[in-house]
């Protein structure tokens, strides 16, 4: 099995840091494959140039990490006490008491936890490794490529549920329902975010949520949606017209493919992530609708949903292979509609590989 | 209408702290009435003892601020954009450009976001403004009860949609997609957590997921499920057994129920919340099941479906009039199976009532 912990471990000698405590539920995943949710409780995994690493959760989580694999300590402590104490022997004994330079998730631990750190190891110093598991997260292992292979396909499938479910005065969460319901029955234990389908002007909104709009003919109908499988995470999004089409609605849909398929066909290792957002945003301005595309072209998909990098004009990095992404631009015009089309693509030696495969050309549904 | 923010400005006047900086999407909701789960953008509300306050959100989110009612400055920013250049324009015209002490909600303020407030506040230090706001949403108003209450009928009414959605073979995930399906119908948007239904065996994992797992004769069946209703969130479990029950199924049923209707009797106002865990808990080991009982009693209950206050035996404040939350005891006998029934509770003035109403007398269901 791999140990991708070790990395840390052999990061934490070559840089000279003394101890990484990770807490977060994906990167903790990533990790060990441990996958746990503590909520408001302590979980994380401290990992150490030479000496051996020790995982805290909540006694109640022990015997999953023990299922999903991890045999080295386990710290478990019940609600009422206070897994610090713990922390600090087990720190102690690795010979960690003061002064030391510890590496954590910057972006996401809680200052109040970073106060914690300092209490058993007064004088420490922080320093970031968000950087470093971000890095490892970005280019996707065979398995993980494979897993998001068929979280995509999945996604695709519960579009068509989506538009098969679709019918004059039927409510945007009554058609969530039915993908959601479809998705458990194939043994789908969670979405990757709350679906969102959208009617009409509501699909200008581009983080609006589903209520009981009833479907009407000449709506624009939004679907947002992804899977959870294994962990990891797909992301699709497909615009339709109910029953009749007005011209600026076609105008519209032909600008949004128009850009999304340049910016697909913009992808290969070595290109700038920038450029990638600007083939559709420069194509999207030169239609006219440049102030209707307010976001970044996209984000990394994984474990996370949105996870790193993020694709927008001014990222300079560079497109590795094996990375995997979502391209999603959108063209959202207040009172009149929107439209987002959006694919997750993984980037080959020679180019792109679609994972999300629903067709895309402009469809009007009966 | 009511501005709750205001109460924070009086506080940092009668405390002498400079500002705030509440960034987490529960707490400016409960401040300022706009709900917005920006994933990984920046999103939140200064506030200061004298100067108007203003909000940050993503440009794309601005118009759903106005809408929930937030008529101060909004600084709005785009994904290319650093929204810290434009947040420290907005101090230093408030007068605040080094040194000022910052009110932060430290439980879950990512420590990157803590340098980045000493980016632009160079010499900032910390206090902490969390316990300050939990007390304020400890207490509920009776807005805020009118809607926990619908909540948790509406939660009563699933449960009654998943007994009527079991049958012999059927699998848990299944039954959980019935009962998200006909919530959708009626409305609701979001369940508060993901709905877990357990099994047989399974039913002994306290934070166990549902699977793929069939519905057999002498099975437990445990439901823990809550919906959200206007950002506030329920939570109940029952536990049945399917067809035919052990003995052993109804000497651990009868014990959590004991428990459970102790712990409720225990509450009135002036309570030590520890006292309410124990006297669950002490009952609980009478019967011999002590060490099957491996979590808190419960956990407040509002716009978080776990909030303030943890009710666990160590904690030694006492229960107030207006406060919401759970009382959840459990028996989880590895391989036999588990037993847990929670219920929502308000605290009133001469002692408790009872938010979720499904009936818990022991019930073997065909």
């Amino acid at each position: 099995m791999e140990r991708k912990w070790e990395n840390i471990s052999q990061w934490l000698k070559q840089e000279g840091v003394e101890m990484a405590f990770v807490h977060s539920t994906p990167n903790v995943f990533y990790l060990t494959r441990f996958l746990c949710d503590p909520h408001e409780r302590l979980m994380g995994v401290f990992l150490f140039p030479e000496a051996d690493p020790f995982l805290v959760c909540p006694n109640m989580e022990k015997a999953r990490a023990r299922a999903a694999g991890w045999t080295e300590q386990i710290i478990g402590y019940d609600d009422a006490e206070d897994p610090w104490l713990m922390i600090g022997e087990a720190l102690s004994k690795r010979g960690i008491e003061r002064n030391a330079t510890i590496a954590v998730e910057k972006e996401s631990l809680p200052y109040a936890r970073a106060e914690a750190l300092l209490g058993v190891v007064p004088g420490a110093s922080f320093t970031a490794v968000d950087a470093l598991i971000n890095q490892m997260r970005l280019v996707k292992s065979a398995d993980e490529l494979a897993i998001l292979r068929q979280a995509a396909l999945i996604a695709d499938e519960a579009v068509q549920v989506g538009l098969d479910a679709l019918g004059l005065g039927r409510t945007e969460l009554e058609v969530v329902a039915e993908i959601e319901l479809a998705m458990k029955k194939k043994g789908i234990r969670e979405m990757s975010f709350p679906t969102t389908i959208l009617f009409g002007a509501n699909s200008a909104l581009p983080h609006g949520t589903p209520g009981d709009r009833p479907l009407n003919k000449g709506d624009f109908v939004l679907f947002d949606l992804g899977v959870v499988l294994d962990g990891y995470c797909s992301d699709i999004t497909r615009t339709f017209v109910y029953q009749e089409a007005s011209e600026e609605q076609r105008t519209i849909y032909d600008a949004v493919l128009t850009a999304q398929e340049a910016a697909i066909n913009a992808c290969r290792p070595g290109v700038r992530m920038g450029d990638v957002d600007l083939a559709a945003r420069n194509l999207i301005s030169e239609r006219g609708y440049g102030e209707y595309f307010n976001h970044r072209l996209g984000h990394g998909l994984g474990i996370g949903v949105h996870e790193f990098p993020s694709i927008h004009e001014r990222n300079d990095d560079p497109l590795l292979t094996g990375m995997v992404f979502t391209i999603e631009p959108g063209i959202y015009v207040p009172e009149v509609g929107g439209v987002r089309i959006e694919d997750d693509v993984h980037i080959t030696a020679d180019g792109v590989e679609l994972l999300t495969r629903f067709p895309k050309t402009f469809q009007i549904i009966d």
